[in-house]
């Protein structure tokens, strides 16, 4: 295990120590074109409703959001919001393995399948969508460009077209779904206010970023040398939780962590945490929230390393107060991001150095 | 955070030193009564469906499953056999924190709730049967014994009535939830042969546990010690791989963990993986069995410490060799209290030593 200390250099398999030395890790910028496609994301929602209101009218009583690594925790604010508001159309948010392997009964011809990738070659996500086509299945499904292998499986397909702005264009992505589902299903919301706030997120998370990058270099200094992190999130939240875990600390930083559901945190894992212990808590405006209050209530009086990421600290220029809820899970996955680029610098870690990934066959 | 290093004894709060050095933890014992407590939890069964059998009849389409920590995770197979057999019944695994905070919209006349807890006191789960019940869901409950809040809130209450056979119990309970489930909405499988087949399951888990008490105590000897342990597992397997993690290394040995479900796992956390990492997977006999062979397959290659428990490993007696699938997440669950129960001894930490939990209010 790499032990990142303070001043030392990790060595990575395949490149030199004093390479690494000599050239340091630059702060990942925001992504410039952020707004942009947040905007082109936005723009898609009228075809996307188009598909989804011919599969209601068919009599589609199921909707499976697949994907995986972080196009699953992409899933969890979907999720949340079709159970929120659908009575009698059901979601399943799974990974594209258990989704093959599994082989669900309820994939059929009363069946929605949406799926979603970045870089459109997701093995089991491609093979998700072929079994959910020969299923009789409506499949839709995203990623970053139409020339993948996933463009060309999925019958009706969309993306984002952009290679800096990836994991908040899947956030949003999600949402756009989720949303033109509860209206073609014919969920009880003010669609026209759902769609006007969301068209102030761009700009909105911009400014975040602004605020955070300026703010996240302490943080960062304080937590890249701990020994493991414990990250817990509820609802909406566990998407920005998921991330921070599993694809920013163990995927991209070779850091060990864990991640917990707040409610579960409460059933087993409680019990690790003592004073030196860092537990990290990402707090939303949805109806989970008192989970998350619960362990950040519990957890500052027994550690001195407690970060809550609160969407709460953050103005929302443009929002109406009341659909702030919206943006709230964009925020939290957004401020993972920024976090991660300054954890990259101090370990001299690029957050794109991976060990095994496009490197090993497995 | 405790170091367990061989030969040092944790200090735990509250106890003194001396005291730990002198009485030392002996093996938690194998259930004297797991055969009769399965009996029990079997001879149930009739009962059970014909509560369903009138929920379906009145045209239930939903079956919400729902627990906290260990009977959050006893469900991971019950989901599972839902989910394979049967297309217009739906089935929503969530945790009761979760349940009550999200007050999903299709929790009404048309679902069933089904909840589970071992002590019957546990706040969330109690509070989202009062929830089902108000929504107008028909409710099941089942829990160690009757005279408990959960059995007064329950209208459909059922017990395994056991002190010691536990997690065992819970598990077998939700399967036979489930089976009952699969009947009484018209699965297309052979309930005689599966009956037939469960009730061997006792004796066999039983001989398992003479098995593996013998060999245990070496690859405790070997892992107890270990800065942090991920845990793996697939499908139904989820249960015994987070139960592991969560519950007896986190909760009961305050040892450093995390769960990673097997497909998952490849997107993110097999970065940290390299020569002194633990993994340990959980392998059993279902469709989603290659998941985790796929972990096994490639962690071997990269870490000397890679532990595999296998269903397959065992003979099941009795058993019809095509009916062995039903038996295999409970051979892993099992395994794990065994596991722990040698941990608890090199770590001289007993299994129900706990920091927070029933001492401090949260």
């Amino acid at each position: 295990m790499i032990r990142n200390e303070p001043g030392n250099v990790p060595i990575f398999e395949g490149v030199s120590v004093s390479t690494q030395a000599i050239e340091a890790v630059p702060l990942r910028p925001s992504p410039v074109d952020l707004v942009e496609t947040f905007d082109r994301i936005l723009a898609q929602r009228e075809s996307i409703e188009a598909v989804l209101r011919d599969a209601f009218d068919k009599g589609a009583k199921r909707v499976y959001l697949v994907g995986s690594g972080g196009s699953y925790l992409a899933n969890f604010n979907a999720a949340y919001l079709l159970e929120k508001h659908l009575a009698d159309v059901t979601v399943h948010h799974i990974t594209s393995g258990e989704f093959l392997a599994r082989e669900p009964l309820g994939v059929n011809a009363d069946a929605i399948v949406i799926a979603g990738s970045h870089t459109g070659g997701t093995k089991e996500t491609v093979a998700s969508v072929e079994f959910a086509k020969k299923r009789g299945a409506t499949v839709l499904a995203y990623c970053s460009n139409a020339d993948t292998a996933l463009g060309a499986a999925s019958p009706n397909f969309w993306s984002y077209d952009s290679k800096t702005t990836t994991g908040d264009a899947k956030q949003l992505f999600t949402a756009v779904f989720a949303y033109a589902v509860l209206k073609t299903a014919g969920a009880d919301l003010d669609f026209e206010a759902i769609e006007r706030n969301y068209a102030k997120l761009g700009p909105a998370i911009k400014q975040i970023h602004e605020k955070v990058d300026a703010e996240y270099g302490e943080l960062a200094k304080k937590y890249h040398t701990e020994n493991v992190t414990y990250v817990v999130g509820s609802g909406p939240g566990q998407a920005a939780a998921y991330n921070l875990s599993m694809c920013y600390l163990m995927e991209m930083q070779w850091m060990n962590s864990g991640f917990f559901n707040a409610a579960e945190f409460f059933h087993g894992a409680v019990e690790i945490v003592e004073d030196d212990v860092p537990v990290f808590v990402f707090l939303g405006e949805d109806s989970t929230r008192p989970l998350a209050e619960r362990v950040r209530d519990f957890a500052v009086q027994r550690s001195s390393k407690v970060v809550t990421f609160d969407s709460k600290d953050f103005e929302l220029e443009g929002f109406d107060e009341e659909y702030r809820y919206l943006a709230a899970p964009h925020i939290l996955f957004t401020l993972t991001g920024r976090l991660a680029a300054q954890y990259a610098i101090l370990n001299n870690h690029d957050l794109s150095t991976r060990r095994y990934m496009g490197k090993v066959a497995y």
